[in-house]
C-alpha cells in the first residue's frame, strides 16, 4: 500500500476536489493504471465492433470481508460472470463506490488490490470510475456498483428461447456455498466451519463450452440472488415447460448443508457467487460434464436434472426415495445483503 | 402509476426472488420497455461499431427531491452528460438502484419516470439494471448509479491535450444554480428564493458544436463536483498553462450569488448539473456563442476568459476593478452529497 497522508475516508474525499484528486491519483489510478483509465476523461473512449454485452451489478454484501472473499472479488466476478452468462467475454469495467464516512483507506486498499488481482488475471481493465462518500450512518461502509462490456462470442447462442425439451440441466459446482460463508460470519450466526464463499470468475469455463459446442449450449446463468430455485423457476414459469432435478445429483459440500439446516435454510434457494447452471442440448451433456470437471473451478460440476413437460410451469425435485416436491420461487427475502 | 399490491421496498424487493420480480415486472419493466431490456438477461446485447464512450456515475444527492429535479433526473443527465463530454452522443444506460427499505413506492415510480422523459427525449435505452434493497439506516432513501455508453461522433477530438495558448474559454450557462438549490432545502438552510437546479441534458449542444466547429472544439466537461475552478485548475495543472478569467463575465444568477454570499461560498466551486465549459479554438469562439445562445439551455452562455501561460499552473480571476485573485482548487468538502 502507498503512502497515504489520511488513514480515513472523509466527507472531503467525494468532494471531487483536491481531496478526491489524491484519493485517486495515490490509490486508484496508481493501482489500477492501463492506457484507458489514464485518460481520466469522464469517461473512457476504445474501439468496439461487433455484438456487444452490457451489464450492471451494485454490491452491499455485509460485511465487506467474509471467508474466502470481499465486496471486492465479488464486485468484480459477479459483474464479469453475467457478461459471460450473456456468451461474451468481458473486457471493460467501470468501478462506483458508495463509501461511508469512516472508512479505513486501508481496507479501501484491500478491495482495490482484490479487484486489480481479477482484473490482471483475465485482462479485463477497469476504465472509468466514480467516488461518493455519503456520512456516517448513511451508507455501510462501503458500496461498489460495477458496469462492464464484454464481446459477445460468435458462436454463442444463449437464451432461455432455445431451451427445448428433454434438453440437460448442468450445475457447475457445489451450491449455497457463498450464502452459508456470509451468513456464518454475521453477528449472532457464527458457525464452527471453514466453508467458504464460492466468488469467482467462470467465464473462461462457459466460453470454452461455447467454442466446443457452439449453440448446443441453450442457456448460462450464475444462480445469485435467490440461488438455483430462483433462476430454474424463471425458466419454467417463461416457457410453460418443467424441470425435474434429482435431489442427490445436486452438489452441496457438507458444511453448507449443516449449516442449511441449522438456519432452516433450504441450499436451492442460497446464493451463489461462483457457479453456473447450463442448459445442453442431451447428446453433448457428458462431454459438457468432462470438460467441465477438468478445470478446478467446476470439479463437482454435475448433471441435476432434466427438462420436461410432465409438470407445466414447475421446478420438481425428486427424492432418492420416490418422493416429489414442488420448489416454488423464492416469496421474500431469505438472505439480505448477500451479494 | 400502476397498482402496487405493496406501498413501500421492503428487504425482500431485494431478495431476487418473487418481490423482486413483482417491483420490476409492475415497475421498471413495464415502464422503460425496449426490445433490449425486455430480454430480462444478465446483461444487453446489442451491435456496437467503432469508438465508443463509456462512463458511471453514482448518484447520492441529498435530498432526492429538491427545485428543479430529482435524483432520477440526475442520474440520466449526469451520465449522459459526461458521456457527451467525451465528443460522443449517448445510447445505452444500466440503471443500478440501492434502496434504503421504507422508501415509498410512489417515490420510486416519480425518479422511474423522470428517468422514462430523460430516455425518450433523447433516444437513450435503459437496457440493463439491478436492484438492491439495503436496512432501514444502511443506506438513505436511494442511491442510484447510471453507466452509459455513447457512440463518439467521427469529427470530434476533446481532449486536454488539444488545449493551445490563446484559447478561449466559454461556459454554457449560469454557474452555481444546482449547488444552491440543494442548500435552498437542505435543513436548516431555507432561502426565501425561487432557485432552481439547472439538472438538464446538454449533449445535443455539444453535438451541434461537434459538427459545425469539428477539431476546432478542443475541450468539454461539465463542472459537476467542485464546480468551474475544479475543472479550470485540472486544464492548468496538467498543461502548464494559465487560465485568466473576467470575474464580470462568468454569468451567475442573482438569486444563486445572493445564497452564496449568505453561506460564505464561492459560486466558481459550486457544483453544476446543466453547464458545460468549452475551450475552443479563438477565431471560432463568436460564432460558437452565438449557436449556444440560440437553445434555450444555453441562453447564458458567455465568454468567459483565456488560456494564457502569464500565470503556470494557475487559474486567475480579474475583478472589474483591475484585482487579481488565484483561484485554486478545492481541499475538501465543500458541499457534501450534491450529485
Amino acid at each position: 500500500m502507498p503512502e497515504f497522508d489520511f488513514d480515513t475516508i472523509t466527507l472531503g474525499h467525494g468532494s471531487g476536489g483536491l481531496l478526491t484528486n489524491k484519493l485517486l491519483e495515490q490509490g486508484v489510478f496508481s493501482l489500477l493504471s492501463n492506457e484507458y483509465l489514464d485518460q481520466q476523461h469522464d469517461g473512457a473512449i476504445f474501439q468496439l465492433n461487433g455484438k456487444i454485452a452490457f451489464s450492471t451489478d451494485s454490491f452491499v454484501v455485509s460485511p465487506i470481508f467474509f471467508p474466502g472473499g470481499n465486496i471486492g472479488d465479488l464486485a468484480m466476478n459477479g459483474t464479469m460472470n453475467d457478461i459471460a452468462m450473456c456468451g461474451a467475454v468481458p473486457k471493460f469495467i467501470s468501478l462506483g463506490l458508495i463509501i461511508e464516512e469512516g472508512l479505513k483507506v486501508e481496507e479501501l486498499w484491500r478491495f482495490l488490490e482484490s479487484i486489480k488481482i481479477i482484473s490482471d488475471a483475465y485482462n479485463v481493465k477497469v476504465v472509468t470510475g466514480d467516488t461518493k462518500v455519503v456520512e456516517r450512518g448513511k451508507g455501510d461502509k462501503i458500496f461498489i456498483n460495477t458496469s462492464g462490456i464484454g464481446e459477445v462470442k460468435s458462436q454463442a447462442k444463449i437464451g432461455m428461447e432455445y431451451i427445448q425439451e428433454g434438453d440437460h440441466v448442468l450445475v457447475s459446482g457445489n451450491i449455497a456455498s457463498h450464502g452459508m460463508a456470509i451468513m456464518s460470519v454475521r453477528e449472532g450466526l457464527e458457525f464452527e466451519t471453514s466453508l467458504e464463499s464460492d466468488t469467482q470468475y467462470i467465464g473462461d469455463v462457459t466460453s470454452n463450452l461455447i467454442d466446443a459446442f457452439g449453440d448446443k449450449v441453450r442457456f448460462l446463468r450464475d444462480p445469485t440472488r435467490g440461488g438455483l430455485a430462483t433462476v430454474l423457476n424463471e425458466i419454467t414459469s417463461k416457457l410453460g415447460l418443467s424441470i425435474e432435478l434429482e435431489e442427490g445429483l445436486i452438489p452441496v459440500l457438507p458444511e453448507a448443508k449443516s449449516a442449511c439446516e441449522l438456519l432452516g435454510l433450504d441450499p436451492v434457494y442460497v446464493a451463489n457467487e461462483g457457479v453456473f447452471i447450463t442448459v445442453v442440448s442431451p447428446e453433448i451433456s457428458d462431454e459438457v460434464l468432462n470438460i467441465m470437471k477438468k478445470n478446478p473451478k467446476c470439479s463437482d460440476a454435475s448433471f441435476i436434472g432434466k427438462v420436461t413437460s410432465n409438470y407445466p410451469k414447475k421446478v420438481i425435485i425428486k427424492s432418492g426415495i420416490g418422493g416429489r416436491r414442488v420448489v416454488s420461487m423464492l416469496i421474500g427475502e431469505q438472505l439480505p445483503r448477500i451479494c
